[in-house]
């Protein structure tokens, strides 16, 4: 029997809602709203990662892992994934989804699939093929 | 001349910190930090992305924008944006990027970018043809 | 019972031979090979994919559908759509998969999946929730 | 001066007619071009490409280039290379792109971007930043 945690109850594991605001006034003082649908945003979203995978497409792992080293890619990396953040904010806020609340149970959930003993060292449930 | 806020005085837009720490935890019990190079973590964002995209396609914008009163719909939909959460949180956490930092950075880019009087109900902008 | 076509005797759908041999020419000539592992070459793929995507993030489908009228748009598309066809052939190459064959294949699953009668005008299907 | 091959003289590296008529009939069957706008059809492809993505994500790239070498991995790739290139082709016919042409341009474009004697080895040229 799974005893789930009550999520309500725990503190929050991420805050946006300051994010979510200047977001939403940005929006609204260049009267964008009316671009910013979920399937707009997705497609904004999907962009932003594209940019940010060109940055590590030709790099080795070592090389990745070592990206901070070089200060333009840091810069363009930096810059790539505060993109992709606020797409994403932008995203959850336009679909009422409570990304703290979100994440939460996700995390939980994935706490019961992966049980810690058992997923030592795997990378074997990730590829469901 | 352009005055610089200093972003390092103002409040922060996004905390992430308790995530970060609860992702670093959770990738530490199951040794796959291994696993866990940007290069390999961009991948997975790209999946995630793609999955959420993929709720999406064929919805009309309109559709799109009522997504959320749909109960499956809405539930696949809040699942998707948690992982998409969780992989950039990761990333960032791997990478040693503020994500608060980074996001008040763009945000002031972007303002100076688009001033709202002439960026006002315009698409064009974001079409870098 | 189905009756499977035997697709090995059945006309090609799609014949990129050439074009395999132009780029793995390209591609001694400079020495890249070592860059394509079909790892690298997937987030190549994405990142085209991406650009693609960034150019109709902003457009109804409306005027997705109208997008080749304008010239710069136009050439842009035509572009990205050759970038993320150079990539897949690439990878299909480095990986050994014959195209065609695959394309065969899956044509004839997507014919047993969504029967004309049955799948006529609906977009269910797709959704996988 | 740069002596441009008049590309429509020389030999189709890549010919995708047959596979255009089938998907263009194979939607006609079904009623689905209404669905088939080149907006819809990119995230369509976002999301196979995303499929594709996670096979390779977990895997090193010297594992990336033995997936041929486990037949389920081998099955997945083949029907995710599949499905990018069905997606690509509806695109382009929707869109009214000759895929070919498209190609031999972009292919003499990146020869004359990347001398041979000049790339040679590098992967430098790759990085935008």
């Amino acid at each position: 029997m799974t005893n789930h945690t009550d999520v309500s109850q725990t503190a929050p594991l991420i805050d946006v809602a300051p994010l979510s605001s200047a977001l939403e006034k940005f929006a609204a003082d260049r009267d964008w709203a009316q671009f910013h649908s979920p399937k707009n945003l997705v497609m904004a979203l999907t962009g932003e990662v594209g940019e940010l995978t060109e940055i590590f497409q030709w790099m080795t792992e070592a090389q990745s892992r070592a990206a901070g080293t070089n200060p333009d890619t840091a810069q363009a990396v930096k810059e790539e994934l505060a993109d992709v953040q606020l797409y994403l904010v932008r995203l959850a806020s336009v679909l009422g989804v409570d990304l703290n609340e979100a994440v939460q149970h996700k995390l939980q959930k994935n706490a019961e699939k992966y049980p810690a003993d058992k997923a030592k060292g795997s990378s074997k449930k990730y590829t469901e093929l």
